[in-house]
């Protein structure tokens, strides 16, 4: 987890009406600002700080202020078939076309058992198991996937070809939590990086090589360079093909071919490339035995032997969920240096950042 | 790739019309047995020899000898929508009811875009990409996945939870060969940690771990420990998502609940489960654009900055086509000690193996 450990206390709902206000003044309309509030909220939430207002807040309201992310999202269905289509974003709000996206997957998939629905000339979206969630109310299996400027090294490679390619999978279960996996297939996500750098910390060896492909523990150093997959070349194999399904497939940025993308290119639009899918359990199993087949399968997990020096096993998804609670329960820590800039923006755009 | 490099020469399509009258002789119908056979001799051209009758034909022999796995397959269609369907493979030849299935998920793709179709109570099924790469040809994305015996530690854990539960995504290209991933979920198979242990190599840290749970390069250590996964947690995840939709969705063997599998249980049948999708790239983009991006997309890659010492970077599955090629031309590799092996059992079944 990219989480922040200690920081001022703030409610949940609080931040994100803050937020919500903050996307308006740019121009956003209130349903769009909600949506794209929560979906950033949520990521504070689950302890996710790299995806939530505390990194990402400053950096989309300058693509807002540039007018390089269009506040007004336009959609357009550009081809649609029984259990898919490719939706055109027209640069607009990430979250917006991804709400839009990932429900047209799960309405498709109560028709037909499984769907997939990709957005073309959009932006960044936050967490990928935001979407991917989405599924599980419906009894679904969700997928949601998204290619990002290059920044990873293939494998024999001295250049960033490759984005930190996220992609997310939930499945629910029934008595117990649900198995969301949400990872890049780098071996940290560049938004860690980026929290290191700000807070000066050096960070744990084999996570990414400076400017001349040596290996660094200096955030600074591996900003200038590249990060690295995991497990070699079967890392660099699951990121390109989410490269050549989320860009490629959809006719969207690919490797290289990345106008720009958060605070690095504040004039050309990103046209980033996402796919949603959406698999219905009772395409395949009744979902009461699939339920409690997948609390068995947790359990014996959970229940297995452990290591020496471990205590409990995690089931991906199951830290972000107790995060959750917590942090809807006692509040979302934002550190003090971020709760200063927060302060200050509101303060220029007369929208106080709230007392905690 | 697991390959032989040193051997006796035969040509693919005279090892497989031998392969395929073995199957014969034990009750496999003519056109399942041909099916059968051209699955392993592939694995065998691509240079994925731990796939191919090297290694798994005595196996199968076995299987079919000890009517643990059934000659004859009949396949049942126990769930089916307009993308999605589930087959029951009543304990029949894996390789044939995955023929099935990907046929079957290329035809639904055609009409709705996306398909996936799942079997239970299967068997083995060779490599993932055969079935992934069927695909191709209809101008589709292919993905084949399946479960596996548990041989794999979750993240934490002293015991082996989970198979090393492959997977497979082919991507059509234009003048450049196909993208095609092939792997398992584990940073190594455990036949490599064998090779180490013969040899009395030390293995590469991250392999493996003892049976307490803890790191070991040492092999002998490891073969009464367990595998770990790529990434750590992030492999664990994708090997835990796997069996969960191969596993539990189609209500077919997962985790720890394998009755049997290859040469360890000869009296329960194996009660795999399987999943194959297709995804037509016409869906979602042009196929002309598409695969011209596709190409450049790859160029790009290979022409990228190359690290000190590398000279050549490759594209998942350009090794096995580059194998492929050249085996198909010159024969393929059997080692001498198994050609004897091959002889032996030809003569008492009275189906020579054919000289070379």
């Amino acid at each position: 987890m990219a989480g922040v450990e200690n920081g001022i206390l703030f409610k949940a709902s609080v931040l994100q009406e803050w937020t919500r206000k903050i996307f308006q003044h740019y121009g956003v309309p209130e349903k769009d600002a909600d949506a794209f509030a929560a979906s950033l909220i949520d990521a504070n939430l689950t302890g996710v700080d790299t995806h939530g207002i505390t990194r990402m807040l400053p950096t989309f309201m300058k693509r807002l202020e540039t007018k390089v992310l269009g506040a007004e999202t336009n959609l357009e269905i550009v081809r649609e078939q029984a259990s898919t289509a490719l939706i055109n974003c027209n640069n607009g709000i990430g979250q917006v076309s991804s709400e839009y996206a990932m429900n047209m997957a799960i309405e498709k998939a109560k028709k037909t058992g499984i769907a997939m629905v990709a957005t073309t000339n959009g932006n960044h979206f936050g967490s990928c198991s935001y979407w991917s969630m989405k599924a599980l109310e419906h009894n679904m299996i969700g997928f949601a996937s998204t290619n990002a400027p290059p920044a990873v090294a293939p494998v024999g490679g001295a250049e960033a070809m490759l984005g930190t390619n996220p992609f997310s999978i939930a499945i629910p279960a029934g008595k117990e939590k649900p198995f969301v996996l949400d990872m890049a297939t780098s071996v940290v996500a560049r938004g860690r990086i980026h929290l290191y750098a700000k807070q000066n910390m050096e960070m744990e060896p084999g996570w990414a090589l400076d400017e001349q492909g040596n290996p660094t523990t200096d955030p600074h150093e591996a900003l200038k360079g590249f990060l690295t997959t995991i497990g070699g070349y079967k890392g660099y194999g699951i990121s390109l093909a989410i490269d050549m399904m989320c860009g490629v497939l959809t006719g969207s940025s690919y490797g290289t071919h990345f106008p720009g993308f958060l605070a690095d290119n504040l004039v050309d639009p990103t046209n980033l490339g996402c796919i949603f899918a959406a698999i219905n359990i009772e395409s395949f199993n009744d979902v009461a035995e699939f339920t409690e087949t997948m609390d068995n399968a947790i359990r014996d997990i959970k229940n297995c032997k452990k290591a020496a020096g471990v205590d409990r096993i995690f089931i991906p998804g199951e830290k972000e969920a107790e995060a959750r609670e917590k942090r809807l329960a006692e509040g979302i820590p934002i550190p003090e240096i971020i709760v200063k800039d927060f302060v200050a923006m509101g303060k220029s755009l007369n929208i106080p950042f709230p007392a905690h």
